[in-house]
This record gives structure tokens, sequence and C-alpha cells, in this order.
């Protein structure tokens, strides 16, 4: 019998369709009982109750998305980013979540200095760290592909993140979250990903599309790219990390538009095929 | 006065609007004595008839583009590729061209072997560099951005093309091109281009839009985006190097739809206000 016991979906693979009640019961309806959750979709329906309905389920929180974005020089927005990031800690407290996916921010509005953002956000983050060890929860750094570092996240390479653990000299507290889409390409990966052994809290799979339309928005199916998502399973699981695999696809041209059971059914066969 | 002396345009700047006689004399109309030479457009004139109108119009050319895309497995591809390679070498002696700027190609049709493309590629660059020793030519490795390692270039970063260049263990037939637009979201960019020193062989500048809506073709104008340009060439240039800074821009929405002559006069001042 196939095993899909540590096959999660994140609730961002089915953005458009569902909500995170349907989402919970659709999921769990095609025997995945593991998501990522959307926070957006999480204050739609507030906490108590999605705790009541994953409950139901049986369902597992892997990741809460997102926390972070720390680059702002504006005392403001800053302040403002760093209060949403303690409510995503209390969030994923609630929710027992295996961590919060921290995503560190582009440039801010008017900058060219991103040595100034990095040095911004790393602040941010050691100014947070102590409230995510106080809350038992582990914020997941996560370095976005090079390619959205203007607007989302200057956080742009394995080695990076593993230089900023370094840094913080952080424990459980702070991890890294490796996304096959983000870190393929790198030719650092594999020793980068062994460097991470231990600090690896969330494994994301999806598939790098040869003809990719979006910067953001136009990930594929794994298997209908050019990614070798098996090789990079298993140079994460070589660290030790036997957690979840999780799908994680942003496509507004094509599965953000199909039936979200369609979509499910399709992530578990190539789960099968692409990813074990 | 303005010193645009060691102001050089890429011809792929004006790609849609001049061809390669236009081209010459469209720069140096405006009082621009330096390009990068796009092979396609040469071969439309041939060689000695180029060779006839740069002299006219006191013309220096840079860089020739482009040479290698040698990751193919197959080997009637490859030779095909390598053998490209070597004539862009003698068309490079003919014009006395500063190097030929070596891409390194993407994945081969069908393939998910990044280190069997990225070592296939190493493997003709050694194939390669005789010839271009004998001939006196560099070759000028451009790792580019990421986001087209899929389809144009398994080079990647500055540290890999550094790597590369100590593994050939080459003289100076081999060379590295930093273009801003590839690498300025790299947190080792400072250390690589420190590492580069000597190496350096061509330095191009564009610029990096918020809202880039295309992987390839939609750089910007210096002064458009978010790139800090002048930082960047202060530090190419801090290693030595004292050649051209050279604008180019592939723009399929923008910059490739206007005039010409406009275009190169918006160049000419923002080289002044967002490069020097």
């Amino acid at each position: 019998m196939s095993d899909f016991s540590r096959l999660a979906i994140n609730q961002f693979t089915t953005l458009h369709q569902w909500s995170l009640p349907q989402a919970i019961e659709g999921y769990a309806r095609h025997g995945v009982h593991a998501m990522g959750v959307v926070r957006d979709k999480l204050h739609e329906v507030g906490v108590s109750e999605a705790n009541r309905l994953l409950k139901a389920h049986d369902m597992k929180v892997t990741c809460l998305c997102v926390g972070g974005l720390l680059t702002d020089s504006d005392p403001d927005l800053f302040r403002a980013n760093l209060d949403s990031t303690r409510r995503a800690i209390d969030e994923a407290a609630e929710l027992d979540a295996d961590c919060v996916v921290f995503v560190a921010g582009g440039l801010p509005e008017g900058s060219r200095d991103l040595a100034v953002a990095r040095a911004r956000c790393l602040e941010g983050l050691a100014e947070v760290l102590p409230y995510a060890k106080r809350a038992g929860v582990t914020l997941g750094l996560e370095p976005l592909h090079p390619m959205i570092c203007a607007f989302r996240s200057c956080l742009s390479t394995l080695g990076q993140a593993n230089d900023w653990i370094e840094a913080l000299g952080a424990g459980p507290e702070l991890g890294i979250v490796v996304d096959v889409y983000h870190v393929w390409w790198d030719p650092d990966m594999e020793r980068e990903i062994e460097r991470a052994a231990g600090r690896i809290v969330s494994f994301h799979v999806c598939d790098w599309l040869m003809e990719t339309t979006d910067l953001r928005l136009d990930r594929g199916m794994m298997g209908d790219g050019v990614i070798d998502i098996r090789r990079i399973r298993r140079l994460v699981e070589a660290t030790g990390y036997d957690g979840f695999r999780e799908v994680e696809i942003f496509s507004e041209r094509n599965w953000w538009r199909r039936d979200p059971d369609e979509v499910v059914e399709i992530t578990k066969a190539r789960y099968l095929s692409d990813v074990i």
C-alpha cells in the first residue's frame, strides 16, 4: 500500500479554491493528515475554530505561513511586522505547528541598500527570538530564490541562512526551511544542506518549469519540471531530517485554477512517482 | 565636460532597432566609441565589413556575445557549440575584442542533472581553452542569474566562476565578466569580486526592476531599479579593473521599442547619474 504518512500539503497549493475549513476537510478526505497553514486563511475562521476542525480531522499543522518581513528602516513598519511575527508565534503555539516560516523581506520602499536590509532583518530576528523561545515555537528561516530578493526576501541562499543562525547563536527556536524550488540551482546546495544538519525543520517540494512565466506564482507540480527532487530529498534526509515532505505550489496560471480534489489526487500520485 | 571615454554600449541594448552598421554609426554619432557586438548581427554583415566600419568610426569592440553553451550530453550538439565557440574566438581575434562572453548553457533537453551539465561545461571549457590561448583571445566566464539556470546558464554565481578558473588553472585566456544584474543579490558578492581581482575582463551594467515581468528580457535602465550600481562598480574597480563600463539592457517591453537615438542619449545621462 502507498504510504502517505509523511506527505503534507501546504495550503498555498489550493489557495484560490479552498478556505481553511475546506482544505482541512479536503486534504483529510484524500488521506493527507498534515498541512501547512496560511495565516490569512487562518484569520478568516479564527484559531479556536481552526483547532477544533484540525482535531476533528486528525490534521497535523506542519508550518504556519508566514512571519518575518523585518527589513524596513521605518520604525513603524518594522514594529508592525515584528508584532505580526509575535502573533504568528502565538498562533503556531496554539496550533502546535512545527514552525513559523520566516520570510526575511525585500528592500524597503525606495532603498537600494541590501546590506542594510539584511542587517535590519537580523536585528529583528534577534529581537523576536526570545519570544519564540518562551513560546516553545521554532522560526524556520526560509531562503527564497534570488529572483525575488528585491521585493520578498533578502535571505537568498542556504549558506546565508546557516551564517545567520551561527551569527545569532540560537537554539531550537531557530531552524531552516529547505524548499527545492529556492535552492536547486545553488552550486553550494549539497554542502550547505549538510551544514544545516539538525537545523532543518521543514522540507518543501514542487518543481521548476523550464518555461517559467512569473517570478513568484508559476511553480510546477513535481515531475513537470527540471528539479531532481528525489536527490535533494535524500540529501535533506541524510542529515537526519525525518519530518514531512510538504508540497507547496504557487501557480496562478494552472494549479490555482484546477478542481482542488484533482490537485490533491495528482499531488499524491506525483509524491509517489517523483518525491519518495 | 562629461567623460564618456569608459562608457561602452552592448549592442543588445538596441537589439531590435539597429543592425551592426547602424549601431556602429549610431553609437559613434553620440560620442560612444566602445561597444559589445552580438554575433548574429555580426554575421549579417561579415567580419571584414564590420571591421572596416568599426575602424571608420573609431569604434573599439569590448566583448563579443556569445560563445559557450557547452552543457549538452549529446556529442553532436556539444561538438557544434564547441565549433561555434572556436569561430567566436576567431571572430574576436579579427575584431581585436577584449573577450568572448562565455555563457555556460542550461540543462540539456530532458535532463535534471545539474551536476552533469556543470561537469560537461567544464570539460568543454578545458577543450577550447588552448584554442583561445593560441589565438590570444580571452574567454570571459559570465555567471548568469540563478533564475535562468534551467535554460541558459548553469554557471550561476561569481564564486562558481572563481572556482572554475582555479580548477582549470588557466592563464589570461580565461577571465570573468561581472554584470550587476546577475550578481547584485549575492550575499558573497563582495568577497567574490575581491577574489576575482585580476580576472575581471568586462563589467556590465543595467538595473533590476522591482516589478520584473520576464526572467530574461525585462532589464531596466540604470536608475530605474534597485541595484546600487555605483557601489558594485567601485568594488570591481577596487580590484584594479580599469576597463569599460558597458551598458547592456535586454528589454522586450520598453527599451527595445524606443527610438534608439533616445535610448543612447538616456544611457549616457544615466551613466553620469547612476554609474560613475
